[in-house]
């Protein structure tokens, strides 16, 4: 390994660099990265052009979190220092209710319907051996579960997870001569912008219609090209509303594309096969590389039960930041091919 | 500007994000890096690669910290948790109390003659309008000064600061063609390793040693093409170590080198014009671009009453990281030319 990065958020100082210390890597450039859900995607995509430019022939990508362990373990993710409409109690999930709660009214979406995305993840949960839940839900438990920031309940919420993951990424020349079936990145984005809503239209994120647009033209790929996507259902309504913003389907036909099963195995682009944020868990700054392990293991079609059948391309996608007052956030998307 | 970077270390999550949108930048890739006190040089070396891989034109680094608005804000910095050494008691100045003792016995150095560090930037500190501390001090007042971990005293430690640095590169075209005198990024290191120093020998940083080695081959220049340099004076032991470890001067030799006036202003190779760290401050993140700063503005001639006169080749150099227990950490250097 020539290079190392650790994507972490609460760990707090030099954690990655504890982290790479403890396993041996001493000598290397070493960079840790913090940001917040896009960490992990960000670190994916700094190595990434490490290797692509030329820079370096091999590294290492980790994100680790241990939000158990954390100073904010048991508590809602607290607002910036500074950010008075989140101190005014505008954290993430009461921005995301009224999301909700506006999709639920605009496009005539029930309640029960939206829980269908949580039902879906946690069954694909139940196939994943390294997912934090691995119960089937049904549409009622989701629903009566307990109330968060209404029209939000418990079940509709990813959890607060410790996880880690973490990959080797090389050259072409050493994929080829290590690898049967090499992975390739064809799509690296990096974006800044709003979070995930533009002021005008809580429920349509511009930053990931932007990310996504600039994913599919550098891959020279189309929506119609993606066969597995994981993407950041950090609440369940989130997967339904990046099913447009990544081009899946037009708006208002999202709960049609759900409910027909085209993102369910055997459809035309299974959504969150490794259960998700919702059921895998959400480690913040380990997902965006866990995301991008699942897909290779769908790839090279060593991903099990939940296998998606002949998948060549896949599409990873997370966002991050803060929600309130500024507005300021990531988006990360890779797209993946063999 | 096409991307930025953002270094800090305490301001917690997505500070560097927060920054960045308030300033209006959105759209563009963003990213937080925490590497210690080695962050501001770790943002500036990714940038330089984004910039020198083609990448990208132009963009923007900034450091910033707030020690005095911080959870660790009058208190030592903590160690990392499960730094076992750390909780114990060792922590930075207990480690290089223990070092600086190593030193003084090793090679007959007295603390007035090690106080004669701080005394000369200080000086430096005096001249420059930036720096936290104005005034000068004498080597009775730094001996005299409060017992921190013996045989370090109070003003031979570097404060705790609040503040900030930002620089925009750009590619070697567009330098041309908007600067009368560009300056030259003629190479970037950054490298893990023990943290200061070799277990063998304290008083030696081999991570320092082999990154400085790396940075000369990389710019096709030796030490002794080095006009100004500004190195990590955390404690002012810690400055004449680096002298021997940037390859200056030979082991035993830190002391004349200091007390001929070598490191001064009219000297071969004057060290920390800024004040260092010892008098400018030390904000952790911001002082890896703030050292930049420093040297784009002696080698355009813009330094004021501490300009190093026909300054036309630079080095910074920082060190980051946990001093203890795993004893992991990271060194960045840079070399600017004219």
């Amino acid at each position: 390994m020539q290079f190392a990065y650790c994507a972490n958020l609460y760990g707090g100082m030099v954690i990655g660099q504890a982290v790479l210390g403890e396993v041996g890597i001493t000598g290397i450039e070493m960079t840790n990265i913090e940001n917040a859900c896009a960490g992990g995607a960000t670190a994916v995509r700094k190595a990434w052009w490490d290797i692509a430019s030329g820079l370096y022939d091999a590294g290492i990508v980790i994100g680790v979190e241990s939000m158990t362990n954390s100073p904010i373990a048991g508590k809602l993710i607290p607002p910036a220092r500074g950010d008075i409409t989140g101190e005014l109690g505008m954290n993430m999930v009461a921005r995301f209710a009224m999301a909700q709660r506006r999709y639920m009214d605009t496009f005539h979406v029930s309640l029960e319907q939206i829980a269908g995305v949580s039902v879906k993840n946690h069954r694909f949960g139940c196939l994943n051996p390294y997912s934090q839940y691995r119960k089937e839900l049904t549409v009622a438990e989701i629903v009566n579960s307990r109330p968060i920031c209404e029209p939000i309940t418990l079940l509709q919420c990813c959890p607060s997870s410790d996880g880690a993951a973490a990959l080797v990424l090389v050259s072409a020349a050493l994929a080829r001569r290590y690898s049967l079936r090499p992975v390739v990145i064809a799509a690296s984005v990096l974006r800044s912008g709003d979070y995930a809503f533009r002021w005008e239209d809580m429920t349509l994120s511009d930053m990931t219609c932007k990310g996504a647009g600039s994913a599919y033209e550098m891959a020279g790929l189309g929506p119609g090209d993606i066969d597995v996507c994981e993407l950041h259902d950090a609440f369940a309504v989130n997967e339904l509303m990046h099913y447009v913003e990544l081009g899946f389907c037009a708006r208002g036909e999202e709960v049609h594309l759900l409910e027909e099963g085209a993102t369910d195995l055997g459809g035309r682009i299974p959504v969150n096969t490794s259960g998700g944020l919702l059921s895998k868990g959400h480690p913040v700054s380990a997902s965006g590389v866990a995301q991008i392990a699942e897909l290779v293991w769908q790839l090279r079609g060593q991903a099990g039960g939940r296998q998606v059948a002949g998948a060549k391309v896949g599409l990873a996608h997370v966002v991050g930041g803060e929600v309130t007052g500024l507005e300021s956030g990531a988006v990360g998307l890779h797209i993946l091919k063999v």
